[in-house]
C-alpha cells in the first residue's frame, strides 16, 4: 500500500543573495547612521524616506521588455499600480527616487532642495561572497543649484562626517572636475584625428582591426581613458607605455600600445600628476595642461572656486585636495566629482599592507529630472558606502571591547521569580543592561552556558541560604573566562572571579566589576 | 504628414498606495524608534534585522496558485532565489520572517531568544485613506520559553516604552487569557447542547437557516464570541440581548437573538464584567466564573502570576491590569493577550471626545515554527503600531515648538560666499543648525521666501557695509511673522525683528534669539 504523501516541509532559508543581520551589527549600524544623519541635519539638509517600491517608467533606465524588465531591478507587475503598464521594482539606489520626488513635489520643495536618504536598496545581481541583493545607502543631494558652493558644503560635510565618526587624520576627500579631463581630451581627440588626415580618410588598421578613421579615432580615445583610469595600478611609467608603444603586464603579456606622440602623452601624464603639495599649486598646473581648452580652463576655474571656499573654512589639503588622478565614475558625472578614502592600513587577503580605500563618492549631475519634466536641473550629491565605513570604524575600534551582552540573573529558585524581576529592574533603573533567565532553571550549567551564548559580563546568583542573609553572588564571567585560560594564583586571590555583595548594592557592584574589566 | 510620435514622458508618481516622508516625518519616527529600541535594549532583548524579501513558502499563509500567490503580498518568480518554486514576496509582518530565522539559526541563537524588529512591512492591500501598502512594524518577542515571567516582562517593558516617550499616567496595558474565555464557553458549549438534546438529534432552525444540531451549536458558539467582542460598544445590556432574545439596533434593525438562558448568560456578564479595583478581585471574580473549567482554572492562575511578578516591580493596575473585556484578537492567541491603549482625550470626526486607543497588542503563541520544524516552539510578543504611536506623541506635543528648520545665512555679495559660509560654519560649531542661501542671490525677496519656507527661524544678512563694520543683521523671522499679524506699536518698539551684532558674536546672539523665542 502507498504511503500518503506528505507536503514537504518549507526551506528555512533567506532567498538566495538576501541575509539577516543580528545584534551587534544592526544596534552599530544605526548608531553610526544616527551620527551621519546629526551632521547632514546641522547643515540643513532634511530627511526623505520614499517607499522601496516605484513604477519602473518613474525609475527609468530599466524598461519592460516582452515579458519582463531587464535584468538588475526586483520587478512585477500589479494590476493597481498608477503604473501605466503595470510594471513595478524594487528601488536599485536613492537617486531614481529623488529625481520622481523633486519632479513629483517641486512646487512644494524649497529651491535648492537640499536632502539625504539612508536605507536598503536592492539589486537583482548575482549574489556573491560578501555581495549581497539588499544593502544599505546613505546618500546626500542638493538639487536645483550650478553654485560650486554646494560642492564644496558636500565635501566639508563629508569631512564633518568622517571626524565625528573618530576618523580625523584618517581619511583623504579626493576632489576633480570632469570638465578638466574633457580639456585634455579635447588635445589628445586633436592629436590623433591630425594623425589620421595625414593617412587619408581610407580604412585603418587599430589593433587588428580595420575600422574606419572615425571609428579609429574613437576607439583610440577610448583606450585613452581605461589606460588613465590604471594610474593608480601601473603609475605614470606604465601608463606612458600604454599611450605610446605598448607594454608588457605582471604575466608577461604584452598589451598593444595606443599609438600617441610623446607631446601628447607628456600632457596626459602631466595631467595625472597634477597633484601637488597645495592646491594652489595644483590649480596652475592644471591651468597650464588645458591652457588652449575653454571647457577645460572652466573645469579649473570651478575647483579652484571650491577650494577657495574649503580653505576658507579650513579644510586644507590634508583632509580635502585636489587629485586630477581621480578618474573613476567621472563618465557619470558632468562637472566635480570627489572621492573619499580611508587612509588607515590594513592588510590585503595575503598580509600585505594597502590603505583601507575608498568608502564614499560623487559629484555633479545635471539631467536629475530632465527625462521626467523635461526641464534641466542641476544636482551634486554623494553617496557612502555603509557596509565598507561600518567595516572600517570596527577595524580602527580593534582592541576596544565588543559590545556588551546583558547581565544574567539566574534563577534558583522558581517561587522568588518576582525577587529576579526585582534585581533586573534594579540594574535597568541604574541602565545596565539585565535580564533574568527564562528558560527552565532545573539544570544551572545550563543558565550559565546562557549567559556565555549572551555575552553577559555578569551573572547573578541568589540562593535560598544568600536571599535570608540579605546577599547575592555576582560572577564575573569575563575574568572569569581570562582566568581560565591564563591566570597566575596571584591574580586569583587579587581579584577572585566571583564575590559576595549585599542585595541593596547590586546595581552599583555589578557597575564596578564591568568597569573593572578594562583594568 | 504624420508627426513622428514621441516617447511620452513618465509620470512622476510613487506607485498606488505607496507614499514619500520628509524631514520631520523622518525624523520623529526615527527618533522615537530609537528610544523604544533603548528600552528593548535595556531588557537584553537583540536586534534583528531580516531581508525584506523572503520565499514565500517560508512566509507561509499565502501559497502559490496556479499563477500567482494568493493577494495580500507582493510576491512575484525569481529564478534564482533558493524557493522550490521561485515565488519570494516582501514580508507582510515581522513574526513570519523570526519564525523563518528561528528555524534557521536555532542551534545559534540563545534559548530562550528575546528579539525585537522594527522597520517596514508591505502588505498589497486596496489603498485607503490613511492607509498605506508599506508602513512600520515594531516588534519585540521571546521565543522558546512557557514561562509567564515572558509575558510579564513583555507588559513591564512595553510601560516602560511609555514612560520613556513621555505618556506617563496616559497609558493602560489591559491583559487577559484565552484559556479563561475557553473555561467559559466550555460552559456554554456544555448550556448549548444540552438544549438540543432536549429537542433529539433532527434538524433544526436557528436564525432562519436549517441546520444539523451540530452545525446549530457551531454557529451559535461563533455568535456569542462575536457578541462579547460588543461589549465595548453596546455595555452588558446591549451584549445580554443579544445573548437572549435579540436587540434593535441604532438604526431601528433588530438583530435576532441567539437565545441562551438567564445563567449562562449572567456567566458571560459576570466574565466580561469581572475586571474590579484591584487585580486581586478581578482575579477572584474570574476564579468564580469558570470554577468548574480545569483550563479555565488554569488561565486565571496564569494571570495571576502575572499580575504577582508585574506589582512586585512597582506596576500596579494604574498601568497594567487585568481586564476580560479584552477580547479582541483572542482567536490568535493561545494563552495571555495585552492590549496597550493611550488614555488621553481626542476629537472624533464629530467632534466629540473620546480616547486615543489601542497603539500595541500582543499575546502568547506556540505554534511559531511548527509548521518549518515540526517542534512546537512556546513564544510571547507585542507589535506596537509605530504610525498610531507617533500620531499620539504629535498630539500630546500639541502647543510645543514645531520642529525647527536651520537658520539661513542670506548671499548679499556673491563674492564673499566663502565669508557666509564662514557664518553657517560658526553656527554649526555650535550646534546650530544652518546653511548658506544656493540658489540665484540676485532677487534678495526670493532669499526671504526661501528662509520661510525652509521655516527658517533667523535670517542672517551681511552687505558689504555690514561687512565693513564686522556687523551682522540678524532677522528674527518667527517674531517677525507673529508681530506682521497681532503686534502692537509697543511689541514693534520693545522686541525689533531685527537687530544688529557683532559678527565675532553670531553664534551667541542667534542663540538668545532663537531661545527668546517661547518668550
Amino acid at each position: 500500500m502507498a504511503k500518503p504523501k506528505k507536503t514537504p516541509r518549507p526551506k528555512a532559508a533567506a532567498p538566495k543573495g538576501f541575509r539577516d543581520y543580528f545584534g551587534a551589527d544592526v544596534k552599530e549600524r544605526a548608531a553610526m547612521l544616527a551620527e551621519i544623519a546629526a551632521v547632514y541635519d546641522l547643515y540643513g539638509f532634511e530627511a526623505l524616506e520614499t517607499s522601496a517600491v516605484e513604477t519602473v517608467e518613474a525609475l527609468g533606465k530599466f524598461l519592460p521588455d516582452v515579458d519582463r524588465p531587464n535584468e538588475g531591478v526586483f520587478a512585477w507587475q500589479e494590476e493597481d499600480s498608477a503604473s501605466s503598464d503595470g510594471w513595478v521594482a524594487l528601488r536599485y539606489d536613492m537617486t531614481a527616487p529623488l529625481a520622481r520626488v523633486y519632479a513629483e513635489h517641486r512646487n512644494d520643495l524649497p529651491t535648492p532642495y537640499r536632502r539625504y536618504a539612508m536605507g536598503p536598496v536592492w539589486r537583482n545581481e548575482k549574489p556573491g561572497p560578501g555581495r549581497f541583493r539588499q544593502f544599505y545607502q546613505c546618500d546626500a543631494d542638493t538639487v536645483g543649484t550650478a553654485s560650486m558652493a554646494a560642492d564644496a558644503e558636500i565635501c566639508a560635510m563629508l569631512a564633518d562626517v568622517f571626524e565625528r565618526l573618530g576618523l580625523g587624520g584618517d581619511y583623504i576627500i579626493r576632489i576633480n572636475n570632469r570638465k578638466v579631463l574633457n580639456g585634455v581630451m579635447e588635445a589628445v581627440r586633436y592629436t590623433i584625428e591630425s594623425q589620421y588626415l595625414d593617412f587619408g580618410a581610407g580604412p585603418v588598421v587599430y589593433k587588428e582591426k580595420t575600422l574606419t578613421t572615425q571609428q579609429a579615432v574613437e576607439e583610440r580615445l577610448a583606450d585613452v581613458m581605461r589606460s588613465l583610469d590604471k594610474f593608480d595600478k601601473v603609475g605614470a611609467v606604465g601608463v606612458s607605455q600604454l599611450l605610446q608603444g605598448g607594454r608588457e603586464d605582471e604575466s608577461g603579456a604584452f598589451i598593444p600600445g595606443i599609438g600617441l606622440n610623446e607631446i601628447t602623452t607628456g600632457q596626459l601624464i602631466a595631467f595625472l600628476e597634477a597633484r601637488s603639495g597645495t592646491n594652489a599649486d595644483t590649480l596652475g598646473r592644471l591651468e597650464k595642461v588645458v591652457e588652449f581648452s575653454e571647457v577645460g580652463l572652466e573645469g579649473v576655474r570651478e575647483l579652484g572656486e571650491i577650494v577657495a571656499l574649503l580653505e576658507a573654512q579650513g579644510y586644507g589639503p590634508d583632509r580635502i585636495v585636489i587629485d586630477p588622478s581621480v578618474v573613476r565614475g567621472l563618465g557619470y558625472y558632468t562637472g566635480p566629482v570627489y572621492e573619499a578614502e580611508l587612509t588607515f592600513e590594513v592588510k590585503d587577503e595575503k598580509g600585505r599592507p594597502r590603505q583601507f580605500g575608498s568608502v564614499a563618492g560623487g559629484g555633479r549631475y545635471d539631467d536629475l529630472v530632465k527625462r521626467i519634466t523635461g526641464q534641466e536641473v542641476p544636482a551634486t550629491g554623494v553617496s557612502i558606502g555603509v557596509d565598507r565605513l561600518l567595516a572600517a570604524l570596527r577595524m580602527r575600534r580593534a582592541g576596544a571591547p565588543a559590545p556588551e551582552g546583558p547581565v544574567v540573573v539566574t534563577v534558583m529558585d522558581r517561587d522568588r521569580m518576582a525577587d529576579y524581576q526585582a534585581m533586573v529592574a534594579d540594574l535597568r533603573r541604574d541602565g545596565i543592561r539585565a535580564e533574568v533567565y527564562l528558560g527552565n532553571p532545573k539544570n544551572f550549567g545550563n543558565q550559565m552556558k546562557y549567559a556565555d551564548r549572551r555575552g553577559a559580563p555578569v551573572a547573578v546568583i541568589q540562593g535560598s541560604d544568600e536571599a535570608s542573609r540579605g546577599v547575592v553572588q555576582l560572577k564575573d564571567l569575563v575574568l572569569g573566562a581570562r582566568i581560565a585560560e591564563t591566570a597566575t594564583l596571584e591574580e586569583w586571590k587579587d581579584r577572585p572571579a566571583q564575590i559576595e555583595v549585599p542585595r541593596d548594592q547590586l546595581a552599583s557592584e555589578v557597575r564596578k566589576m564591568i568597569e573593572a574589566r578594562g583594568a
